[in-house]
Parts: C-alpha cells; structure tokens; sequence
C-alpha cells in the first residue's frame, strides 16, 4: 500500500506576516506538505467575502523544505479558491485556519474570516479547522495551542471528519499547564452590542468607528464554548454548512401564500 | 389598545442605487414607516463583512412621505448596525433586505451580502427577510416579486419570526402568471466550482478574475430551493443563526485528545 504524504493547506485572516499563521505552520509542518496561502493584508471582519469586482493576484514569497509560502491580494475565502483551483497541485488532505488572534467563540464566528476560510474549504469537501486564541495582541503568545493543536490535527489527519462538517478550536489565554483539557461544545447565544465611537474628521464631517462589546445571552449552560473557554477548557464546535432551521419548516408551512 | 406603524428598515448588496432595492421599497412601502440604509455602492458578495480598519459614514439622501433614504459607505452589514445604532428612533419591527440581482439559493446563502444583512437582523432579535430574483440584469423585471413579496410581509408582520429564524426567499425569473406558488424549502446541497480567468497585465503580470458555475448535489430530492426553483415555485428557507452541527457532537467526544 502506497503512504501518501498529507498535503496541507493553511491561511488566515490576520494576514501573511502576523505571529499566529506562524504559530499555526509550525503545528501542523510535522504532519505533511504544507502550502500557505494567506491574505497579502490584515482581513478581520471579512467573514466570507470574495472579490468579484477587482482581480486576484498571488505571489510566492518562499520555499524551505516541506513548505511553501504563497501571498494572496484578496480575502481568506479568496485565498482558499485561489489555493485550491490555481496553486496546489491536487486537492489537500486538510485546511487549517488562524491562528487567529481572537476570539470566534459563539455569534463571533459569523463576522470571522478565519472560520469562512475553513467553512469554505468544508464546501469543497475539505477537512478543515480554525485556531483562535483569546488574545488580540499581535504578539500574543500562542505556545499553549502547540500540543493541543497537534492532538486535534493528528485526530482529524487520522479519522478525516464526517461530511459537511469542520471544527471551530478556540484556546483560552492561561498558561498550558492551567487547560484542564478539550471540551466539545455547541455554539453559544450571543450578541456583538454596537456602541458606534462617533467623531468629527476636520471639515466638519461626522464619521464612525464601529465598535463594541460581546453579550451573552446563555443561563449557566456547561454546553457551550462560552462555558468551556470561561472555564479554561480548549472549545471546538463542529460546524455546519447548512443554515436551514429545520425546526421551522412545519410551522412556516401553515401560512397562508396564496393571492 | 395603541396601534404602532411598524418601523422597516430596508437594505441589500447591490447598492442604494440599484432597482431591486426601489421594487422592495415598493413591496414594503403599504405597510409602515421605511427607513432605508443601503450601500452607496454595490456590494456584491460581501458576505457577513464588517469594516473594522476604516470608519464609516452615512448621508440622508432624500425624505418624502413615509420614506427616509440614507446611503452608508460600508458593507451590508455595516448599514444594518449603523441603521440600529445611530439612524434608527426605534428598533425595527422588521428588515428586509434586497431584491438581489441573482439568487441566493443553496450555497450562494454564504457569500451573499444579502442574505448577511437579513442574518444580522435575526441576531439582533429583529423579524428579517431576503428577497432574491433569479436575475443579474441590473434592469431586470422584479414585478413578479410585488405580491407574493406583499403576501410572505404581510404574514411575516402579522405573525413575527420565530426567535433566532430568518427567511431566505428566492424567486424564478418567470412572468407572474407561470408561478406556481410558495414551497417552504431546505437549502439544497451544492458548491460553486471555480474557474479563475487568468490574464497577463501590460506589465507582465498574471491576474485572476474570480468566475465559476454553480454545481448542485442532490439526486432529484423535492424538498429544496433549488427544486422548488426549477419548478416554478417561490423558495423560502428558514435559515437558523446556530452554525452548530449538533449530529457530530457525540462522535467528536470520542476522540483522544490527552496530551
């Protein structure tokens, strides 16, 4: 039987140069051939935009042993369809994601370049993980995901992951020795709460920088990734890639349409 | 008992000055007080993006009747939480967003500003619709959406949302007689396949443009938007904000991760 080196692809959406996506390339460079196709610039916030109206450029920006480091102009979402359909030279065994420096912990994920990067890999039929860490300095220390990521890496390397599903892995900021390990959690209920910073620029025009706060709507739940992170625990919620409410179908049902 | 007009807030991608986003003003004008904020330009697969590195700015561009119109300079999304945070009087009874040139069934669900803007609605607890025509001429014909438009707001008015569920409705690009009716839907199962147009700059270097084609994956199910579609129905999918795939959390407990 022929072993077959694992291909891997990583991004981000903090961009090529920030510490996290090194971090991430130095978790996963044990397990195969790494391709790294990341955003030229920071994307946060970008969720699962892609560029239409302006072209995509690439650029490799180097080659060293198992890995080889690709630039993109555009999105993280670009950067994985840029990766899979003109830069790798066959479909990879895993997409890895981040790793992020922040949260995309409960409603987070829905704004999160980081976790559109991996559900768009999960729509081509990809296995595929984002990384988060609950920190938002860029040099934040990233040493406590190294052993975890490996074990959920090797997991997902060795079992694959069902379909139509990929997981969102957040890390609490402690020191390793305090994780007291990985819990499987559901999505908490969540709202970002808009407090819209609003200035005045000098010729007079009013302008706004969007800001907030993230407020949680869950009542002692120990079964969400809110739970988990609050509690020192490493989160990871499988996600889906259909936004159907099934429970609703019924009920919408019985509504009246005609005219 | 006080009778409150409804407050509708009224958005899409395409832009403030495209024509879909006039026929829904249209469609929601009979029902209450319309406050519209819209991109000044078309935001075409923007997604859930949110501008975080530049501020943003909005402008009241005309107030006739029961009709307020605001362009803002940011994404979808970026109008809605500008419209809740800083134009709004009130929290809004109801956003729909759209007519979008072109359809946001299946997959298209994610990429599409749209359907973001609808999705940001539903987080902030507020009934919201996506209205989508299976046409990308810029002056495409969205009188077949007014009335069965009129009859799923009127329901939607009358009868609110269902808590954190919102509505993704898609209309054929048929004349209004040939439609069928309403069919309450899945999202159907598909991706789109990417084939990036590779030219060369006068300086020599390669550029893509994005471009691709839709490729369903269901085998002649009847319980999908695309279906639903083809046959000549309206599409409605209950679309749920918990991207939790609650199938999988038992399998992924038993994992190993110690370390």
């Amino acid at each position: 039987m022929e072993e077959k080196t694992p291909l891997i692809l990583v991004t981000n959406d903090d961009g090529i140069n920030a510490k996290g996506i090194s971090a991430l390339i130095e978790i996963v460079k044990p397990f195969g051939n790494i391709v790294v196709v990341a955003p030229m610039h920071a994307n946060s916030g970008m969720s699962h935009a892609i560029t239409v109206n302006t072209p995509l450029r690439y650029k490799k920006l180097s080659e060293k042993d198992n890995i080889k480091i690709y630039s993109c102009s555009g999105t993280p979402v670009d950067s994985v369809k840029l990766g899979l359909s003109e830069i790798l030279y066959r479909k990879p065994d895993l997409i890895v994601s981040g790793i992020n420096h922040g949260s995309n912990s409960s409603i987070s994920i829905v704004y999160s370049g980081t976790m559109a990067a991996v559900i768009e890999g999960c729509i081509s039929g990809i296995p595929a993980i984002g990384f988060s860490l609950l920190s938002f300095d860029s040099d934040a220390d990233f040493s406590s995901v190294k052993k975890y990521g490996q074990k959920i890496v090797s997991n997902v390397i060795n079992n694959g992951l069902p379909k139509n599903t990929c997981l969102n892995v957040n890390v609490p900021l402690i020191p390793f020795n305090d994780i007291k390990g990985v819990k499987i959690c559901r999505q908490a209920k969540g709202v970002w709460k808009e407090e819209f910073d609003k200035r005045i620029d000098p010729r007079d025009g009013e302008y706004f920088w969007l800001t907030g706060y993230f407020e949680g709507s869950e009542n002692g739940s120990t079964d969400t990734d809110e739970w988990a992170l609050n509690n020192n625990y490493i989160s990871i919620v499988p996600v889906k890639i259909d936004l159907t409410d099934y429970s609703n179908i019924e009920y919408l049902k019985k509504w009246n349409y005609e005219i």
